[in-house]
């Protein structure tokens, strides 16, 4: 078995990142917008910052209170698209519940928006281009795949989830490199099967213990997207590692899979973008 | 077995769009934009002038030449799209090689654009939302499961194709509706056993034959998107009709299935900006 760690694979894109940096002369900015302080957003956020350091590229935070009015939710957000000295934006969400993401929504800049907060930025891979942006996780998945060199052409995939941040654009991302892919979602009635019968399994659905020893076979490989917390605060996949682990070829570990490979395509965005926004 | 007729279907959704005009006073007008004069084009456009004629909608066709300049192509269709009298605008397509569709695509009006030339308009169909406009011919496959009481939530789909106006939104849309959906492809290792294991087969991949007698079982529902001419200039679809309506429980015909649907889609997206235009 093959574990397929997501160092190696974000060291290798940020080295690319840090080279177009270094040829461009330039910089890239990344701004976070975060209203309130969900644990969750700040772990990302320390990750991110991270990553970005260790890259010489800056993250400027913008942190409102949790009860900060719409209107002056709305007035930073514009402030961040209309500032070019801003590359990227990352609004943390989900946003507290008084507030509506709409408007940042309805407004990013596509060049900014390298989170595609914004699905009508998701054409791009609906049309199969290859430089189009795709959420920074289910860009992750391809990564990774591509780094350990597996085939992902002719092969089946399925996919446990449909989310239209992860499940749905991974999906169509595996098809776009010629897989035949199935979203599993709640509504299926035969998931362990569809998943036995494929090569790459994508676990998509956020919710620790959905792939199980049952759902694989030897031959496989499994890409854990999950990032649940377990009853100990520990961090856990959407697979039953250890018994999955035994079984399939390779897999992703959780942490150090996937998760890390996503800050490491947020900085190549904001890194390309950054090249654009300077031509 | 049922032949799953597309006049009713389309006969119910021009009286729903007939009366969206009466309650509102409107008399939708769709354009078509058209460079030269292949037979294809005119015998859809022929169709389109038919339905919106019945149902007291207008039809407005601006021909140009097969050597028309990029210039006087944009220039025309930039009128259109500045036009508030006209509501909804369809550029028959494949363009003549000479020319882009590259600004009629970027610049077309949202709601305009019925015909989802541009893929950053299917945002709504990745959303999942209930109204968004899908591509005729796509949304016309969901619209006769649903006439025919066809259950969809909880089913598995096979989809020949992936293509941007079919196969793919199609494939969305079925899914949106909770069925657990494959799209095939010439990558596809093992086509006929997705189909066989479907309970309802959209053959979408634009060739005829291309799904036979091996690929059905008793119990499922054929949708027929393929409109192909055979040697002797007859209009055939994707199935073998003759072998695979023996076997299945329900297929739609080519001609007098899908296609007639196709044009009362259009009629019915017209109808509804035409309203949202007067408000």
């Amino acid at each position: 078995m093959i574990e397929l760690r997501g160092k190696p694979v974000a060291d290798r894109l940020d080295e690319e990142s840090m080279k177009l940096m270094a040829e461009n002369g330039i910089i890239p900015v990344l701004a976070i917008l975060r209203a309130g302080q969900r644990p969750d957003d700040l772990a990302y956020e320390r990750g991110i910052i991270r990553r970005f350091d260790n890259a010489g590229a800056k993250v400027t935070v913008r942190e409102l209170p949790e009860d900060v009015s719409q209107e002056e939710f709305d007035k930073t957000f514009d402030e961040l698209n209309a500032d070019p000295g801003i590359n990227a934006i990352l609004v943390m969400r989900p946003l507290p519940k008084t507030l509506s993401i709409e408007h940042a929504k309805d407004t990013i800049d596509p060049g900014k928006d390298v989170d595609l907060m914004n699905p009508a930025h998701m054409s791009g891979i609906l049309e199969g281009r290859k430089d189009a942006y795709a959420p920074c996780t289910a860009a992750a998945v391809i990564e990774i795949l591509d780094y350990y060199g597996i085939e992902i052409s002719g092969k089946k995939a399925a996919v446990i989830g449909r989310s239209l941040v992860i499940g749905l654009p991974a999906g169509l991302l595996l098809m776009n490199r010629n897989a035949t892919v199935t979203n599993c979602h709640r509504k299926t009635p035969d998931t362990v099967k569809i998943c036995r019968e494929a090569d790459i399994i994508v676990a998509a659905a956020g919710k620790a213990g959905v792939l199980t020893a049952e759902h694989v076979r030897p031959g496989q490989t499994v890409i854990d997207v999950g990032t649940n917390v377990d009853e100990n605060g520990n961090l856990t996949g959407d697979a039953l590692y250890g018994e999955v682990s035994e079984i399939v070829d390779a897999i992703t570990p959780v942490p150090g899979g996937v998760g890390a490979v996503t800050t490491s395509i947020l900085l190549k965005y904001t890194t390309e973008n950054a090249i654009r926004m300077t031509k």
